[in-house]
């Protein structure tokens, strides 16, 4: 690390009771195995909206979506790297690390979501183990829905598709609309089921089915709850065939009254589902360059608009709202 | 069937917007297939006395716990046998009848719960196809758990276990108690988790670990919810590992405030488990002659006194109340 090319404050967005910019705050100073990232772009996710409302009891930096340069790391190859990066720092010796699962790990930090400062600043930092190269030709604002969409592949990697189930993923926000395209590349039969025709129109890909009817579908073998809703598990539990699988992606700060008795009625096997291994993300966006990630960019916001975007964000008719800093 | 050998009415127990003990009541007409048995003894069990308090929205003769001897059916060799009966009572052809899960026809009757009267009664009906004879020796007041056992054995159908996994029932009543005894047939390290002193004392058996305390528990592979209560599945949540299985036995009326962000951030994978398979059950008895039955009957009551037999069933000191009719 060159101190002397470094600043040593940045503007960054910050929780803390309330949401705010703050314009000066510290950049942090990697230990040893970690790098400092340049932040290029951020992506506003769910989980940052429900923080903000009590999600995690997190205070600090927010922000686990994005793409950046790496500024400075001890490992000196990655210096100058546009790169992302796994937001689970791990201890990396405990059972879970060892079989490959840092994103289990109970000693783990994460990036914006515990005990980690996050993305949406200036710099960020992670271990040097978590970062991953940006493939050479990837748009930013394309590489940037690298971790949403690692999230999305997590459901191949918990549940073994044939490829002819009946599938149904409830939600047409980011989230939901990735889960669908990443379903609708290993399955036929897949149903977006929301409530924006818009965000549906703009969902359509290859085979992928979209509706505004939750009766549409029924007797599903796996239903994709990524509604962002307390109600979403109840319209789950009522499409969902017995003994199929329901996937849960929502994490919510509250969910209110909730009776899983379908769940043991039907014997329905609910599956929870956070984040994914980045190089499922960067294959699934390498293996398909017609998905258009594109049309999921609401808005760009600069950093220093954060509690605008912020604000943007919780309306029903955004889908992905990003942050650059330049 | 000879119908002057039958009378024509019957005492029965019966919820009808309050529990009722009838002393006439009209003695079901099977129809084809079907067979009327006269019913020995019945167990009440705890989705009984969630019925009484509103699930499933039944209003009929309750009960599905039974021994009993076959008096009419068209498959004259029945008749005379002491019989116990699987309760959902299946169309036969749909997708889940060809798979043998007729316990999920959704054309299905349900003995005591869904359309269909139940076997608190002098006598009750079901399909033919539904009866298996009770094994020569073996007493009715150890048969009438084969209902339970099976729901019991379930896990072992929906869980593929390797036997060194670190198990926990949570819940020591009746179901929480024989589903830990069926684990303890097939795992080494199975604690039971619960609250009365006394239960878990007639619980022991085998290598199977008793306590009061959660917090001995931690990082449990498979978590058995089977706690009646809606704390049961915060307390399953708290203890099972990232990545770990929760298998839900508990119908409730209504459950309260649940938040299942735990499920998706340790990515738990949450099992609903209902009924069995009978010849698990059956197999398990006739495998197991140590299994102490007999410590979980707390007491038995003649048909008719069988308000006062679902009083006593509520309290908390109770395992299993059986009703007999003579």
């Amino acid at each position: 690390m060159i101190p002397g090319q470094l600043p040593t404050h940045m503007p960054a967005v910050v929780f803390d009771a309330g949401l705010k910019f703050i314009s000066a705050y510290p950049v942090p100073a990697p230990p040893p195995g970690w790098a400092l990232i340049r932040t290029l772009a951020a992506g506003i996710c769910r989980t940052d909206l429900e923080i903000v409302k009590g999600y995690m009891g997190f205070s600090g930096i927010l922000g686990h979506e994005f793409v950046g340069e790496v500024c400075a790391c001890d490992q000196a190859d990655w210096i100058g790297r546009r790169v992302t990066g796994e937001i689970n720092a791990a201890c990396g010796h405990c059972r879970f690390c060892r079989e490959g699962m840092g994103r289990h790990c109970p000693e783990r930090s994460v990036l914006g979501i515990l005990n980690l400062d996050g993305c949406m600043a200036g710099y960020c930092m992670l271990p040097a183990a978590n970062l991953h190269p940006i493939p050479n030709g990837m748009p930013t604002e394309r590489a940037v829905f690298i971790e949403p969409l690692s999230a999305a592949c997590e459901i191949l990697d918990q549940v073994r598709l044939e490829g002819t189930e009946k599938i149904a993923v409830l939600g047409d926000g980011r989230l939901g609309i990735l889960c669908a395209w990443v379903l609708a590349s290993a399955a036929g039969d897949v149903t977006l089921v929301g409530r924006h025709p818009t965000k549906l129109q703009a969902a359509r890909w290859r085979s992928l089915q979209t509706t505004t009817r939750l009766s549409d579908v029924t007797g599903a073998d796996l239903v994709v709850e990524a509604t962002g809703k307390p109600r979403g598990m109840l319209d789950a539990m009522k499409i969902c065939r017995p003994r199929g699988i329901i996937v849960l992606k929502s994490t919510l700060a509250s969910q209110g009254e909730l009776n899983l008795a379908p769940v043991v009625i039907n014997e329905i096997t609910v599956i929870g589902s956070r984040c994914g291994l980045f190089k499922a993300g960067i294959s699934q966006l390498e293996q398909h360059p017609d998905l258009p990630i594109d049309r999921l960019i609401t808005a760009t916001y600069p950093l220093e608009s954060a509690l605008r975007a912020f604000e943007r964000a919780c309306s029903s008719d955004v889908l992905k709202i990003l942050l650059e800093t330049r």
